[in-house]
C-alpha cells in the first residue's frame, strides 16, 4: 500500500511545501517567549470562563451540548453583529458567519476561492499561518512589500498596471492585515485604505481584510476596510482569540450574503456549540469595554518595555518599526541570519520567530525577526531583550 | 461584484447540489423527535462536563486556554488510544489525530484522497451528511446497495470486476458504516468485512469505516474493519458524539502515518484545546465502561419500545430492520412517498427523516424513512409511533 499513490494531485503538490508550524521554535525550559503571539496569561479570564460554563449549563441544562437547540448560540451572532458595528460595519445575519478562529476563516475563504492557479496578492512579510493555507491552494503569489505605513499601494498599483500591460491574470484575492500587522505591526494609512478598495474595484478583485488585532490599540482605533467598501468587495475576519482566550477559538467572517452562504458550505465541524454557548455566556457577563481597555493599558506598558529595552541593549545597526498596538515589533539586523541566530537565543534562553517564515522566499527575510510583547511580563520582556542584545553582538563580533 | 464570478471551478458545481442540511425537518413546537440522531437529554452528563471544566482550570489555569500547552490535550490522544485498544486497533501516536467530530475526519479524507474525478464507493443508502461531504469533491459515485447483513459485497466484487473488464477506473476509496450503519440500523457480517479487506487489497482502494456508532451494542461488539486491516488501508472514524455529547465535538481519525500526516495538514481550526481539554478531563473522571452499560441499557429499552411500537401501530405492508445497536429504524413504506408524507407527520407531531436524503439519487429512497429512538423516551416513541401509524394509514387510504 503506497499511501501517497491515493493522494490527490493538489494535495502532492502542497504537501512539497514546509509543514505547517516549521515556523514554531522548540522552547527550552525557562525561555522568555518573545516567540509567542499568545495573550498575557494573567489576562485570560480563566475564573469568568469557568463561572461562564457552570451558568451555561445551569441555565440550559443539555441543549449547548448537541449538535443544535442551545438558545445561546444563536445569541452569539448578535452579540458580534454588535461588536463589529462599533467599527462601522453593519452586517445582517446572513453576512455573518461563525468560525473555529480567524484561521478556519481564511482557509474557508481560500477553500472558496482559490483554485490551483488562482494569483492572490498578499503583504511582504505577512501572517505564516495565512501563507501556509495559501499555499495549501496555490503557488501563484505576488508578493507587495510592507512598510511603516502599512501596505505599499503605490506599488500594488504598479504591479496591476504592469500585468494589465503584459495582459497577465490579476489577482482574484488580496490578503492584508491592515491594522498592527503581524509580522510588523505597522497600519496602513487611510489614504492607502481608500486605494486599496479603488484598485479593488478597477482591476476586479476582493480583499481579504484580516483584524484580529483591531482592538488592542493605544491611542486610537483605525476605520477597517470593511467599513469603507461600497461594492462588498470585503471579506472581514475577526476573531475573540487576542480580546478573550485563543483555546476557545472563536472568529468570524462577515461578508456578502452569497460569500457566507458558499463558507458554510464547505464549513464541516457542525459548528462548537458547546465553546460557542460558553463564550456567548462570557459576554453577557462581561463588561467588555473595560476589560478592553485594560487589555489597552496592559498591552501598551508591555510595549513600552520591550521598545525601550531594545533601546537600551540592541547595538546601533539594528532597527526596528514602532507600534501603535497590536502584539507585535519587527526587527531588522542588518548582516545577520536569524534563523542561524535562534539556536544561540534559545540557549541564552529567549525565543523569537525568524523572518524568513514570513515571506514567500524565506530569503528575503533573513535578516529580521519578530519579536512579541503580549506572553512575557515587562520584567522577562527587559530581561529578554537584554538576553537577545547579548546574542545580536556575539554574532555580530563573528 | 458578482460574487459567483470569484469562486474556483469545483466549488461552483458542488454549489448546484441541495444545500447542507436540507434533510433536517423544521419541527414545530410540541413534535415528537423520531428524527434526531442526538442522545437522550438524560444521558448528557451536564454535571459532569460542569465539574470536568471547573478542575480542568482549577488544576492548569490559563493553559487549556492557549493554542497550546495543556497537558490535558495531550493525555486526550493517550485516552484515544486505550480507547480504541479496547477494539483491538492498535494505533501509535502519530497514527492517531483529533478532529472535531466525525464530520471533520470524512471531509479531511475526503480534501486529502478526493480529486474532481475521482471514483468514490458507498453504501446504499448511506449517512446523508458524509454524502453531502463526498459530493462536495466529486460526482463520479458507485452505489453499493445494503441488505439486513450490510454492505452486499457480492454487488461490490460484481462491480468491481464489470469495471476491470470494461477498463473502468476502480474507487479509490469505500466509504461504510459497518456497524449500527445510518440509516439502516443494520451490521455488516464478519465474512463480507473480510471479503471488503480482500476487494480492497486485490484493487487497490481504500475503506474509510466510520464507527460512530460501535459502543452502542445490545448484545455483543463486532469486530472493526481496522482490527482485520493487514494493509494499512482502513482509516478509522470514531466520536465521542453518541456516548458523551456531540456538542463538544471530539472525533478521531486512526490511520497509517503518511495519512494522518496529510490530514493534519489541511486541519486548520488549530484543535481545540478547550473542547478537548475539557474531554479528558471528564474521561478521567468517569467511568467509562460503567457508563456505557448504562447507555446500551437505555437505547436497547428504547430500541425495544419503538420496535414494539411499530409492530403494534403500522399496518401490514410496512418492514424494518431490527438493528442490533445503534439509534436508527430503517422503514420502508410500500406505495407511499415519505417526502410527500412529512408534513402530515409534522403536523400530526412526529418527525422522521425521509429517505431520499440517503440515496445519491433521491427517488431509490421515496419509499423509506428513518426513525431514531435515541432522543425521545420510551413513551414519547410509543406515542410517536402510533401517531406514525395514523398518518401512513391515511396516506394509504388515499
Amino acid at each position: 500500500m503506497n499511501a501517497e499513490s491515493f493522494f490527490s494531485k493538489n494535495i502532492k503538490d502542497a504537501l512539497k511545501n514546509d509543514p505547517p508550524g516549521s515556523w514554531m521554535p522548540t522552547l527550552p525550559e525557562q525561555c522568555i517567549r518573545l516567540s509567542s503571539g499568545f495573550p498575557a496569561p494573567s489576562l485570560v479570564p480563566v475564573d469568568q470562563l469557568k463561572d461562564a460554563v457552570a451558568s451555561l449549563l445551569d441555565e440550559e441544562g443539555d441543549l449547548p451540548l448537541h449538535y443544535i437547540g442551545s438558545p445561546k448560540v444563536e445569541k452569539l451572532t448578535g452579540q458580534i453583529q454588535d461588536m463589529i458595528k462599533g467599527h462601522d460595519i453593519h452586517v445582517a445575519e446572513d453576512e455573518l458567519l461563525i468560525t473555529s478562529g480567524a484561521c478556519q476563516a481564511i482557509d474557508l475563504i481560500a477553500r472558496v476561492l482559490i483554485d490551483e492557479n488562482t494569483v492572490v496578492a498578499i503583504e511582504s512579510p505577512t501572517y505564516m499561518e495565512a501563507l501556509e493555507i495559501f499555499q495549501n491552494y496555490t503557488d501563484q503569489f505576488i508578493s507587495i512589500p510592507i512598510d511603516e505605513h502599512g501596505l505599499q499601494t503605490s506599488v500594488l498599483e504598479e504591479v496591476l498596471e504592469d500585468r494589465k500591460n503584459k495582459g497577465l491574470p490579476f489577482p482574484r484575492l488580496l490578503y492584508t492585515i491592515p491594522t498592527f500587522q503581524n509580522p510588523t505591526g505597522t497600519t496602513m494609512t487611510t489614504e492607502r485604505r481608500k486605494r486599496v478598495l479603488r484598485l479593488a474595484s478597477e482591476y476586479d478583485f476582493l480583499v481579504l481584510e484580516d483584524d484580529a488585532y483591531r482592538e488592542l490599540y493605544f491611542d486610537q482605533p483605525s476605520v477597517p476596510l470593511k467599513a469603507m467598501d461600497r461594492e462588498d468587495r470585503v471579506l472581514y475576519v475577526g476573531s475573540l482569540s487576542k480580546v478573550v482566550a485563543t483555546g476557545m477559538r472563536i472568529g468570524w467572517v462577515a461578508a456578502a450574503p452569497e460569500f457566507i452562504k458558499a463558507l458554510d458550505w464547505f464549513k464541516k465541524d457542525l459548528g462548537h456549540p458547546f465553546g460557542q454557548a460558553t463564550m456567548a455566556t462570557f459576554l453577557e457577563k462581561t463588561e467588555m469595554a473595560k476589560r478592553l481597555n485594560t487589555l489597552r493599558d496592559t498591552y501598551e506598558t508591555k510595549c513600552e518595555a520591550l521598545i525601550s529595552a531594545l533601546e537600551q541593549y540592541l547595538p546601533k545597526q539594528v532597527s526596528w518599526y514602532v507600534p501603535g498596538g497590536g502584539y507585535f515589533v519587527w526587527v531588522h539586523i542588518a548582516g545577520v541570519d536569524t534563523t542561524d541566530m535562534l539556536t544561540e537565543a534559545l540557549s541564552k534562553g529567549v525565543s523569537y520567530v525568524p523572518g524568513e517564515y514570513f515571506f514567500l522566499h524565506s530569503h528575503e527575510g533573513k535578516e529580521y525577526l519578530r519579536l512579541s510583547f503580549s506572553y512575557a511580563n515587562p520584567k522577562e520582556i527587559d530581561e529578554g531583550a537584554q538576553k537577545l542584545g547579548e546574542v545580536i553582538k556575539e554574532v555580530l563580533k563573528k
